[in-house]
């Protein structure tokens, strides 16, 4: 995100509770989706922070597309494994469950799976995976989402851009790859349209007839590109097996949109996994050589035209400490957007 | 491949377990790794079959650089996690009975994971994945290998091509993603060396310099290109990790090239996973949704100049029926490196 008036995190933070609670939603659940999506703003995923969800989120809720009070209900279970039914409600609150059982899991049985059903948008992956790699493990998440990609041969939108996420422990940040499978997120071409931004960076996406374009509204009206074209398309067909199917969740055109559907459930699955890292290799090892790893990429010999090296993740982690100290930027539009959705809930914004 | 004498499967793999034989390996270990580099030939990947690597593996054993009587130890275990040495022999040997462990426990447990160290080269990813699918368990292999790329925005060859692999039960044919997180395998580009060619696909690699090439020998020398740049190298990264250090194995310029050295062992790192669908879902629901998936995959409107829409793994199961039945291409280049093998050997090879 490119500027904006700059809000403390805590200022955006109570207005998305109270905004949830307006909507019906139960106190504890609402810390909870704000938190997902105030953690995606931190690390600078605009495309998964409030800035872009908070309107389309609650829309859902008001339509009662989205259930405000889920039952989270654990299906099934044997050693690894578990099988939630997030009974429509929003993502995260099902989501932080899911992981948090899973983890626990994991601490038993030394690794685990977790697999989530009726469930809705959770936000960003690394939300979850860093949870994992905080409590000393490996951390794993993914979920399908609204056909966005076609196979890589077709032209009609069928599989989501499936994001997956991977967390590791380390010294001190965790190190946290969280990607779509997509060239780029479906959120960053849905938050240039709302910006007002007329084109995007090539590469990103191809029209409904399946031809390149860099136009923001023929690429909001056509397809995602897969990430290195036929082996982004099977990682996302693999992802959206194992999310839909694995858990008995809906599966490509099965999964209704986010922010353009709002007559039926989405029906995202979400599948979490957590191994124990101190079950294969003693901890602090691991971390050591994480982080011995972490400094020789960073040392490594830099490319023409760049001025560092990172790890996966660190962009993400300096940006939360800078915003944490600095703020939040909201860009015009969105804070136009924050002060009507205030005063159709009754809450002030700023 | 593009061409060359055919072969039956059972004549390449005679003389391919002879070979092993030759050089010291225990018949059923010379089997194994028969048996999982002629699955390679079969499914046309061909920079994972004898044709490529045969040779090399000859090379590494004659040397005394790779343990032709390996040990392989189970080192630590809990319910879900198993961690295994493989007491550097060919990375097959271990490989195998690590998936198959896996394999075991996941029916035991719901899920789990099998690390291993101390290995070698093991081949393609696909077969192991198989082996679970096989069984009706979700299958993930992935490993780590010698550097040949750089950090996104660097140009230190640091991490390998580290692939990944992810297979499906299926009604008929498993589905199986085999990909490497480089824009092409390593194999491919040295298969193309092999084969004298002169040049190789725009986007497939870097200089030495970090510069885009298309000479092969350049690209040798040079580095391969991550998959969709920086996600590729964020993916490379993390299985470099969960492979290297996850294990005890060996990571970045730890890991001793497969054929430009014969002094070290390489002592790369595998990690399988294993999954029990049914344990989630009911198993032929899984198979009848995941049929009904790509049925509708390949039903999808085609892009222009395609004829086709494939599933992954479904090029590869149609080449294997093709090979079964006409036999697998050895090009002249490599007929000749085999004679020249098998003289040495004391084998006939014509």
């Amino acid at each position: 995100m490119e500027g904006g008036q700059l809000y403390p995190v805590e200022t955006l933070r109570a207005f998305t509770v109270q905004a949830f609670l307006r909507c019906g939603v139960a106190e504890p659940d609402a810390e909870v989706v704000a938190d997902s999506l105030l953690e995606a703003d931190l690390r600078g995923v605009d495309s998964h922070g409030v800035t872009r969800l908070l309107g389309t989120y609650v829309k859902r809720l008001r339509r009662g597309v989205v259930n405000p009070r889920p039952t989270v209900r654990l299906v099934d279970e044997s050693a690894a494994t578990l099988l939630f039914d997030g009974d429509n409600g929003l993502g995260a609150v099902v989501g932080k469950q899911a992981m948090e059982a899973c983890i626990q899991r994991a601490r038993a049985a030394g690794a685990a799976w977790a697999g989530v059903r009726h469930s809705n948008h959770f936000g960003a992956c690394a939300y979850y995976t860093l949870m994992a790699a905080q409590s000393d493990h490996v951390g794993i998440a993914m979920t399908n989402s609204p056909p966005a990609m076609a196979p890589w041969g077709g032209v009609t939108p069928y599989l989501g851009t499936n994001p997956l996420s991977i967390a590791l422990p380390a010294e001190a940040e965790p190190v946290v790859l969280d990607m779509a499978t997509s060239v780029a997120a479906r959120g960053h071409i849905i938050l240039a349209a709302a910006r007002g931004e007329a084109t995007i960076p090539p590469g990103w996406a191809l029209d409904a007839r399946g031809r390149p374009t860099t136009d923001t509204r023929e690429a909001l009206a056509g397809l995602a590109m897969p990430l290195g074209g036929h082996k982004g398309y099977g990682l996302a067909m693999a992802i959206e097996a194992l999310c839909g199917l694995l858990t008995g969740a809906a599966f490509g055109p099965g999964i209704g949109s986010l922010s353009r559907e709002f007559q039926r459930p989405q029906d995202v699955g979400h599948l979490f996994g957590a191994l124990d890292v101190g079950r294969m290799v003693p901890l602090e090892a691991f971390k050591a050589r994480l982080g011995q790893m972490c400094r020789e990429l960073r040392a490594c010999t830099l490319a023409e035209g760049f001025e560092r090296i990172y790890v996966p993740g660190e962009i993400e982690a300096e940006q939360r400490q800078r915003r944490l100290r600095e703020g939040i930027p909201v860009p015009e539009p969105i804070r136009e957007e924050f002060r009507a959705l205030g005063s159709e809930l009754g809450i002030a914004f700023e």
